[in-house]
């Protein structure tokens, strides 16, 4: 597995930098530690945002929080991760990741949504409970304060619709849904705005590991695409 | 595991006798034990069809193949199944199971379908390669000789769609399909006509020991249901 | 259109007599006529309960709500209710219909709930606006009094979601839901308990007009079950 | 409604100038034109592949066939189109158009799939007969002669899967898929290969007809995004 963050708001902004002094990246590896994964990171300001073929060719799945930044990242690195997803990567996109170009790309969709800033308390409940992700969870957990997202959050209908987010103030948000993509699959969770101290909140970690290993379990044999054998050759087949 | 087979094509059509001379279940029993599963049996004839409730408590998946006897299954203990399906068991219903008391009761169609006994070769194409029944399979796998099941096959819309099924005489059929019923999870699956040594190829027991794995992961904690707690007390918690 | 109705409430229970005083079924056939449909009506205590075949076959939607005897419906009728909507009839379940007989067996599951009478304020949002069930909405619609529903709410995965309640206490709920069983379309729909005018509201009366128009568009032809014609007569086909 | 057509192949090779003399586009209006609808067109080599703003703005559902030239249609029109789609366009997307840029724009996926020219017969079976693109169809219909798309297509799960294909060859494939992408519905259509009449068949434009009155119905209002209004006005009204 390899944490992707954007690693900015963490080193210009005293708030944040308080509650996630090493970064979001550092505090999700240390509580998915604890579920036994290898875990990589990268940041957006290392070189191809850390993300060579290198790393991609041997990342199983990959996690994404982005924000401020997100047009900085360069087309052709969003191109490889989605190649690499279409070929087998999971991809877990967090909280403000709606707007990154790699889900915009995933999605086909504009990833709009409503949002507000005002301490609000969020309670997520389960709607899928035999979803593996929803493994070990009360029907419901709460996040004291959150940045509040609403709807209508303009992505595709999910394959599956796991959790279903309350706010204080009146909205509700799909803030558990699930993707296949080609070979990948694509989990979004909505929580973790990075003035909270969200990441380190177990039921959240636990969605995370969760959803890491849904996104990683076996795969089919690859498809062939293109031009397929002379029917004739078929037929012998049909016919034999 | 447990593996339900109504048990009398093989003891009353010598035809049958010769494919499966201990019984479709002992086939698949045999069959499955090479992926490492702890299976148990139970057949229409015994007491309670050998599904009392200690048999289905401890049972995390059951699997059902039925044909000539489905109004003989007593309505208590398709109850009894259609509680514990609900409840988390898991539940695998094989080719003319799909014309079950259980199997209708929790689709709630007729599972109506076109059927022809003619050898026809099948032709099973993997539409989800993501999905953990597909894993380790090829893009397809040809059953030599099968009943032909045909569309319009009435079951509602699955969850997801694993495989469609081509056979030589022109239909095409929803051959792998899957549902969450309660906390449980359900698969059909096409293959297995009686008069076909069909479930002692492997790509078909390597799709339902897929299926069984599939079935029986780890479940969120069981939902409460009825007359929730005061408002006041909740508010006390949004405000706090 | 018929529009059924249990019609007890609102001849036991003064308040509910107050709020509805010629049955919840007036109401919806007052509302319901703006939109130029031709509406019948139909009640628990008529013979039949009112569902007789002539009835029933020229319906082209059917609308429930019931509560308290859902017990009392003949299992006969509800047998003819599930066939009609089988082979075509759309149907439109209304709030407590969740537990009716006829919603239970389409469904499959228990339908169970959370739920709560404190008079709390609901917000119904769409998350479906493709959908022509939220035509004419806006993004969300209020209701000022209404009981409580929560999840998780037993039901299948819906093939459509369409709208998802906030309620004021905390919880969340899938309020307009959309499924097809056989030739039939069904619709769920939350809101309208019999203590609250909810059903002379017009984003309610309009949901559900839209839904009427929804369920009863055109059909495909009916399909052909049983035994197929033989392989030969298809194979000339195949091979002309 | 607005037909797009590449209108290369036939002015290029004789044998499509043949079948459609006057080009796929017209052969589309001219059938289409018999359900009443008003059809304009646009094609490739127009200024601005004939998709401006004025067009796309007064196009209620826009109808694409390409395949030899997609890398040729500019970016900003696949932007303007996708635009359009995400505020509410209809899209009908035909055969071979499965590789343009918009579809896959749309899709998130590399929308590959197999194929072979073959002259094969195809047979198109309902798989959803509720859904109002199957209206008025039988339960099947074929085409003599069409080129093979076999599967895996990799596209994202259907939101509602309307046909399945059966080839002469072996191969099956999603034939007619709907999605929705923003406040827009998308259908993609198989049949079309440039060297058969296929277009002239009744249940061909029967479907596309369908489609596009499924596509352009009523909407619910836009939603808004971003910033929402402060909390304390929303609690005033959670309070009133």
């Amino acid at each position: 597995m390899t944490v992707w963050n954007e690693f900015r708001h963490e080193r210009n902004n005293p708030q944040v930098t308080s509650v996630y002094p090493e970064g979001i990246h550092e505090a999700l590896r240390s509580g998915l530690s604890a579920y036994g994964f290898t875990i990589g990171t990268a940041t957006l300001d290392e070189p191809q945002h850390g993300l060579t073929e290198e790393v991609l060719n041997s990342t199983d799945v990959l996690i994404w929080w982005g924000h401020q930044a997100h047009d900085e990242v360069d087309d052709a690195i969003v191109q490889r991760v989605q190649d690499r997803v279409l070929n087998g990567m999971g991809l877990i996109v967090l909280h403000s990741g709606h707007y990154s170009k790699i889900f915009k790309r995933l999605m086909g969709t504009s990833c709009a949504l409503k949002w507000r800033e005002a301490d609000e308390k969020e309670r997520l409940w389960v709607v899928k409970p035999t979803h593996p992700i929803a493994a070990g969870l009360p029907e419901y957990f709460e996040l004291e304060q959150e940045e509040m997202y609403g709807e209508f959050f303009d992505i595709p209908d999910p394959d599956e619709l796991v959790l279903v987010s309350w706010f204080e103030g009146g909205e509700v948000f799909r803030s558990g849904v699930t993707y296949s993509r080609g070979l990948g699959k694509i989990f979004y969770f909505r929580p973790g705005h990075e003035t909270y101290p969200t990441y380190y909140r177990e039921p959240v970690v636990r969605v995370i590991a969760n959803a890491v290993n849904w996104a990683a379990d076996e795969r089919g044999v690859a498809p062939f695409y293109g031009n397929a054998q002379p029917l004739e050759k078929i037929s012998r087949k049909v016919n034999e």
